[in-house]
């Protein structure tokens, strides 16, 4: 598709050393964070959106599927190119533009990598909150795209909470700037939501203006072991109800405790059902008040024993057994697949039980970990690839799991996005109408289908 | 345009008692909360979103325009029938359906007064908190489809940041449910927040589900006095700055304070620039030693004096000056027009300056009170509308405050929506791309244009 005059047109417009067709460049931009891969035809780096916008315009033109993409640490096959095309990487327009102190706000390039735009405002004072698991190698342009998440979001929100304006070039070429520095906007759609977590597919983010928030000067962490998951669950709800929103509320089941502690030995509790791991902040009294509340609530709702940090040290040793769980988990087998399910808070308990039924019906180790505060779990199957019989069960077990969100209220995904990977899940979860309309503001915004095609729905 | 035959049809839908026809009914429903007035050809009240879908699918099918409408305190004419056409009232549809205390949630029928469901959540210690001012006659539906302010805003976000999931019956007569109990979701578009301030134009919103926080157990209430605007300006950042987040920061400046002093004689200083109105909620000790750093900023800020009440009833009488401006404007002027800018926080000063020169060159009194914490101004311009040419200078002098909003980089509303009112000035604002994306998602939607036609653009 992508003939001779195409590629010396498109050299033309970012020089042809930002055009890369060699094998070897190919392959690096064929995979992301799951196990899909498929070759691009092309990869191309604009330097800034004019470029973009005349890479888009051609394209449009002359029919040629675009994949954005920043650094591909999406978990949703959402970047990968099913079928060919051209990837159009936004990592060189990278600039921090402004930090706006008065009124609290950054504007950023898309491609810069979120940790670094976090440090820069953190030296004056501010704070930029979500925090993907990916933020040190995540660009924003990526993080908006998909709407990321983190374990702070349950105070703090997630990567939408915090955007304020986009600039984005839409399939044509036009370049759309939307929302602003006003704190409050109704003035027509809001179409700064429409974008973020679009995947790619309404148009390429090449700007955003963030709202950033004054930093915690200090934070508390806790872990609490619960005999009994139930209790764990309940706690969550009963620290909520009290009014407290600690920054975050992580749980671990006892199939992660156990895979951490066989890789580990940190000492954990073998024969406990659950182990919250939590952090307050806030100005540091708060902090610790908020904490004590906390602990007494974890100890009234079952919790046998709640173990508060006393210095930076002693937390990054109760952080350690949440942190540890991806790598001990390579320990047990070749291969893990983790999913992103996100259910009603109330509906915790009986999910980590489908979950446990899903585990044995498939027998598929499922680790289950997340972000329990505001229900997004992640539960983790383990396997080895190269046994196909055993690559069914997977996809047979991770069918089941969204069927489980799905039936307990819940949904497909809380960050990591639709993408490739859930396609054949969505209308089992929002329905046909969603899909249509959906569908309906696609092919509105993209008329020709260049954008991102195949992923989120076909 | 509305035929026997379709009348006929209509009543037999919803029961011809609640199909209305005649001129006294009709006159009921040809306004808002504005000067605009126009009548509908009919009024329906139908009972529930089956007989919704029902109205619209015909409405569709026969190119009948139709208004969606709650209790019409609208203030940009969105509820006014500029063309005619079916006004839908969706007041019947007013039933609390269930409160989830553990996921802490609502869910809600459209036409449910927002009040009524603040009393019914605040029962159980629950708290919705947007407050717009129409908040004990306005419905929920409405809320949502303007994405509705108020001053608490400020700390607790606006009416979208509640808004969990929808139903929406599209122009078609389909049935759209959308977003669920599931904290995060970034399963597909994020239509939730499509739908939410889009002004009745892209399908009628029947039902909600509504995030619930624990409600604060104690208010402080304190009236800062400024000799300075700027300084009351400085102040409000330097709050913020300060990590701490009031639950209202309303400004009240020289016009406003002299309009209240005026009518009410409460004792307010006459020659001070502005008075800020502060509250901060949350646990008795946390409300008040917020309130002790806010008082100290102000202080140290260049305000003359801070009064902190000690009671409830020294809290309602400070907040009297500020509930007071409305009242007071119409003895001193038989019309006023009230405005609803809103601007970056640091833009303030520049802004009221410049609302000041408007006034002056106009030669119109502008009173200028409102959330100075999220930068959402209300000017309220004086006037008599028996007067024609004094008319004539009232929308020169809006369209003067519009372009001096995008000029400081604010956008032409806060919380009232664009309307018919605001229609005129948007693409000054958003841009022709915007627009032009609006009108593409609009027609995907609503391909025959029978929802709202006239309002937000053409």
């Amino acid at each position: 598709m992508l003939s001779e005059s195409i590629q010396s047109e498109l050299g033309e417009i970012v020089g042809n050393e930002h055009l890369l067709t060699s094998p070897e460049a190919l392959i690096c931009y064929s995979y992301d964070g799951t196990f899909h891969e498929s070759l691009p035809e092309a990869v191309i780096l604009p330097a800034d959106t004019a470029e973009i916008a005349q890479v888009l315009e051609l394209c449009n033109r002359q029919r040629i599927p675009v994949i954005p993409r920043g650094m591909a640490s999406g978990l949703a096959a959402a970047t990968v190119p099913v079928d060919g095309g051209l990837i159009l990487n936004t990592v060189r327009l990278n600039r921090l533009l402004e930090i706006d102190k008065a009124n609290m706000m950054a504007t950023v390039q898309a491609g810069i990598i979120t940790s670094d735009l976090q440090l820069e405002v953190e030296k004056l004072g501010l704070f930029y909150p979500p925090d993907p698991s990916s933020v040190r190698h995540s660009t924003i342009g990526g993080n908006i795209a998909c709407n990321a998440g983190g374990p702070r979001c349950l105070k703090y929100g997630i990567t939408g909470d915090y955007v304020m304006a986009l600039e984005v070039v839409l399939a044509d070429g036009r370049i759309l700037r939307t929302g602003g520095k006003a704190i409050k906007n109704v003035t027509g759609y809001d179409l700064v939501s429409l974008f973020t977590g679009s995947e790619g597919t309404l148009g390429v983010i090449t700007e955003a203006t963030l709202k950033l928030i004054a930093l915690p000067e200090a934070k508390r962490t806790a872990q609490a072991i619960f005999p009994r998951l139930e209790d764990a669950s309940k706690s969550v709800n009963a620290v909520l109800w009290g009014g407290i929103v600690p920054a975050t509320l992580e749980l671990m089941d006892e199939t992660a405790i156990n895979a951490v502690e066989d890789y580990m030995q940190l000492g954990l509790p073998r024969d406990a059902e659950a182990i919250l791991i939590i952090e307050t902040d806030g100005d540091p009294a708060d902090a610790a008040r908020d904490m004590d509340v906390v602990a007494r609530i974890c100890s009234e709702g079952g919790a046998s024993e709640v173990r508060i940090a006393k210095t930076p040290a002693e937390s990054d040793e109760l952080w350690r057994a949440r942190r540890s769980i991806s790598g001990s988990l390579g320990r047990k087998r070749p291969n893990k697949l983790g999913e992103d399910i996100s259910v009603p808070r109330s509906a915790i308990p009986d999910t980590i039980r489908g979950i446990k039924e899903i585990s044995q019906n498939r027998n598929l180790p499922i680790v289950i970990f997340g972000h329990a505060g505001d229900g997004n779990l992640h539960p983790n199957i383990l396997f080895d690839k190269n046994d196909p019989e055993e690559w069914q069960r997977v996809q047979a077990a991770v069918a089941d799991l969204f069927g489980l969100a799905v039936a307990v209220g819940g949904t497909l995904s809380g960050e990591h996005g639709v993408g490739t990977l859930k396609k054949p899940f969505l209308e089992s979860d929002v329905g046909p109408v969603a899909i249509d309309v959906m569908r309906s503001v696609r092919h509105a915004l993209d008329p020709h289908g260049i954008l991102n095609p195949g992923k989120i729905f076909d």
